[in-house]
């Protein structure tokens, strides 16, 4: 039986003769969008061959693929297999069909990545005045007004070869004032740096060109560390069970990165040779995972960090594949809980530079809450849980195709409009629906503010069952599943912990900060999660500060701006050391007020002292 | 049939049960001294066994090793193989039979080797105040008034481990600044380092205790890359043929260093984890070869080196099994022919820092000359070829036993008196007795300046074949061979041309020193081989510059105490890099007097300007 490889991720399967590829990608589990049932109509199951063995276009293709057919373009539900073949998903979307909020807001900075390329003619040795081959590259680097404080051993192996095959001709790389690698010839044209969001779930990667400071590309994928634990504390569960699972989790990530890498190769012919510097950030797990650092301390009270330092190594003695010579940076963590990734954001976002009083937050499985300005920045953590994606929600799942992700409910709670993500029947609800929905139904008083459905309101959507009410949100005449999907009581508490934590979060650091909610002159909003919820919905179950929309901003995936900061300009890396050294870290489970405003933020919106909110 | 397993080489090979030790070494080529013959009577076969089964001690093994027994000692000769075993050769000399002036002179430093441990109590982290390990390690080195730069990534990944193990009691290893290891508990009574000198044909290692400064060990081994060449030019040659080979001689290399590592543990039960710090010096095709730099430049006109400047690198990238984060350092080379171990050589002569006008020469295949005082120093390469190690010479053979060393002639040439290596019947001559003999036989007339054997004679030493003239040192009777051992015609031109190239190079060196043979304050005579010539004959066949002996000095291996310095002492490192840096090399090849010096050096003494040799 033939075998189909899928780039990027690699996923294999064995087919027999004839299937087609689209057959194939779903033995893969790879959900291809094939809107009319693999008909050749719609032309969404569009994917590029590598290499392979497959049938003719068909016309359907010729229609659809008009001029990418040379390129290797197929649909999936035509091409049918006659051999091996490898077969690239172009549109990353199609392949996880979760949406990737892959670019985050990323203020100007020049390009300074303290890397460069310079191309020298060098003078041959001659018997008259002999000097070494490194005095020679010295030499002609002086010329040129630039004085290499040394040569890595990587570069003095390469340097024979590299003046011999480029008859003395050459491309010298210099990375803080060491030469880090010679080419043959003139490859001065060609500076690459990769900067990585290492995220619990996902992995990020983005290609920065050197030499223009130009974002060319970002991509994702699955953190492959999922199958060791979904979340943190499993995998740390794992590590735990025996001493090399810290290298397995460390490699699994490492080859994520280098499949990531080697797409980069394919999909521009950027060679992994001529990527340079590398920046990586993550949070202090992952921080920790990815350096081969025990982060088992992290889930042990009082949870410490190892490492809060920034971290410049090879990149290649961590095994990405990258040039030999090439750095990779991290900016130091804060805490056990507040790491590299909550730097970055700070550093993307600049409140370090700002003179308005500005709240940060980067909503997760684990809550970053960061709160101050130029002179003075807070920040704590919230243990806020998976609920926000859709875990632990009887109809919650991901941001992908069928989740209902926008809920409005009118005429006094009888009826329900909803849109879908990809607009297809309903299969379950994301996190920004479940926050709309409970917004609504408070808004529209079928819950009160202690969270409770509430009964007798004679409202057929309110169901009665033996693990109590439920609200309908969608029939199952309406669903993909044929069920009715439903808000149970048990989800809403759930949310209610979930935004109870992340509220309690930024109101004890307001109470350290001295400020109250008036005070906020903006709230910004990192990570992929929020930017797909509604502010005003938001603020209405308490999960933000109620302050005027227009001034809740949704940045995106900051984490990474702040990686690709780091990697274009050698001052960010030394904003992002000097942020991580003088945010300070509230342990907010020891402020005596914790309990209490906890279990008063489970009201919605805040039960105690409901429009004030103040700890002045 | 059982494996026997002679240390410190790892030589192995299987004999028939019952055989003896000695007959096993004989099998594996290993010549133990036995001058009974093996009948237990002299005791000089002394073997300790590291483990294995052999049959009880004899009565000679009681006698000869009263106390001994206990610590494994065995006579070869006497203790019989039961099963597999392996052994320890203690006396290298006995291995090689090779004469290893291991320690040469070294002047005396300050132990200042810029690594310390410290061990520390470090607070546990607290709810209160959370702080990182690395925080809390930080804090208690700055208690300590140690403000420690940096951690590496090594340190990081042992940290959690060792804090946990040691109750939070560790001992921290911190090399420049940078905290490169940790311990649990207190470790900090151990702290080594392995200075290393690598020699085209002999690898020496020395112990220094870092903490006191005392060379604690010292231990050779042969170059195994010999297996791909005798010398440099073959080894390259070698490297050319393949792109593989460069590695399987740096590998060859590594693991020869490793295995004498291995044996300090053996031996002294240090730990190579407790080995902190390296030191490398060789020529500088042995130095480019041991850190992967083709050296292939080195033997195409100009010759130039690919790298003139100092390294410090990991130990472990390049595979030495020391301390995972120890760091190792060269010196720099100074040119093509003149290494790192040139500079050692420098160092430890001290003559870059004496105001007396004095002339180094380390004498071997390729001569590195060195010519100055602490204004000014002129080096340059002689190529005396291998002559003088006995190769090219009929009878010529290493200083092994059975070597002819010294000879003296008498009663006009007929009366020859000699003494061997370990006093044996003579099996040939090595470097140090062909020098002598050709100096006596000049100055008992038997050979003219021209190196010529006098005819007519009447002395039945003079024999004539048809190969041409030669002159009998040993007669058959008296040798090993039961051949006469003789001089021959051709052996006095090959030593001729060995002091030429020698004696070219220094007389070009005082050229361009503007100084002449009576300026010369001093001679220093470096390496092994120097150490056993007779000044006198030196002076007599013109190799060295005819000043009172009294003013010539014998160092010994200066390039191991140059690398043991270096080790020892931060400062003398960057004197070395100093003296790479001012030390002046001199292309002779290309001086317009070049040739008529070599031919007039080829005379014994030199013929042209007799008693004055001034280019004032």
């Amino acid at each position: 039986m033939p075998t189909i490889t899928f780039l990027p991720d690699g996923l294999k399967t064995q087919v027999d003769i004839e299937s087609t590829l689209l057959e194939a990608s779903r033995e893969a589990s790879i959900q291809l969008p094939a809107i009319c049932g693999g008909r050749g109509i719609c032309g969404k199951c569009r994917v590029r061959t590598v290499k392979g063995n497959l049938t003719p276009p068909t016309e359907a293709e010729n229609m659809h693929l008009d001029g990418l057919l040379s390129s290797g373009f197929r649909l999936a539900c035509q091409a049918r297999i006659l051999g091996d073949a490898t077969v690239y998903i172009q549109d990353r979307a199609s392949l996880t069909k979760q949406k990737l909020a892959i670019l985050g807001f990323e203020p100007n900075v020049d390009t300074k990545p303290g890397i460069f390329k310079v191309y020298i003619e060098v003078e041959k040795p001659r018997l008259k005045n002999v000097k070494s081959y490194e005095s020679v590259v010295r030499e002609a680097l002086l010329n040129r007004g630039i004085d290499a404080s040394s040569f890595s051993l990587e570069a003095l192996r390469k340097l024979p070869r590299a003046l011999k095959e480029g008859g003395f001709k050459i491309t010298v790389t210099i990375d803080e004032g060491e030469v880090i690698d010679v080419d043959k010839g003139d490859t001065s044209d060609t500076l690459y740096g990769v900067a990585i969001d290492l995220g619990s779930t996902k992995i990020a990667v983005f290609v920065v060109d050197l030499l223009t400071g130009e974002t060319i590309y970002g991509d994702g994928a699955i953190n492959p560390q999922v199958v060791y634990g979904e979340d943190i504390v499993s995998r740390i569960s794992y590590i735990l069970e025996a001493d090399e699972n810290l290298e397995k989790l460390r490699v699994a990530a490492v080859e994520a990165i280098n499949n990531l890498v080697s797409e980069i190769y394919v999909k521009l012919n950027i060679d992994p040779n001529s990527i340079y510097k590398v920046s990586l950030v993550g949070n202090t797990a992952m921080h920790h995972i990815f350096y081969g650092i025990d982060p088992t301390s992290l889930v042990y009270s009082p949870y410490p960090a190892v490492s809060v330092s920034p971290i410049r190594v090879k990149a290649s003695t961590l095994g990405l594949k990258v040039n030999r010579s090439a750095y990779i940076y991290s900016p130091p963590n804060i805490a056990g809980f507040v790491g590299a990734d909550a730097v970055a954001d700070i550093l993307a976002s600049r409140i370090h530079e700002s003179d308005e009083l500005t709240l940060l937050l980067d909503i997760g499985t684990n809550t970053e809450i960061i709160l101050g300005d130029k002179h003075l920045l807070l920040c704590c953590s919230a243990a806020s849980g998976p609920a926000f994606e859709g875990m632990q929600i009887r109809y919650g799942m991901k941001a992908v195709e069928g989740a209902i992700e926008r809920v409005r409910i009118f005429d006094g709670g009888f009826r329900v409009d909803y849109s879908t993500i990809g607009s297809t029947k309903p299969r379950g609800i994301c996190g920004s629906g479940i926050i709309d929905a409970i917004a609504e139904m408070f808004r529209t008083g079928m819950i009160d503010s202690r969270g409770m459905i509430e009964a007798y309101t004679g409202n057929p959507r309110v169901k009665y069952t033996s693990s109590g009410r439920e609200f309908v949100l969608a029939w199952s005449e309406e669903t993909a599943i044929n069920e009715d999907i439903v808000i149970s009581q048990r989800d809403i508490r759930e949310i209610q912990k979930a935004k109870a934590a992340i509220e309690t979060g930024w109101l004890l650091l307001l109470k350290h900060y001295g400020a109250s909610v008036e005070d906020l002159s903006k709230i910004l909003v990192a990570g992929a999660f929020g930017t797909y919820i509604d502010p005003e919905s938001a603020k209405t179950i308490g999960l933000l500060p109620d302050i005027p929309s227009d001034r809740i901003v949704f940045l995106g995936n900051t984490a990474g701006s702040g990686a690709r900061l780091i990697l274009k300009n050698v001052d960010e890396m030394m904003k992002a050391v000097d942020i991580a050294k003088s945010v300070r870290y509230v342990e907010i489970a020891i402020d005596p007020d914790f309990h209490r405003i906890y279990f008063s933020s489970l009201g919605i919106p805040y039960t105690e002292v409901r429009g004030s909110k103040s700890f002045k």
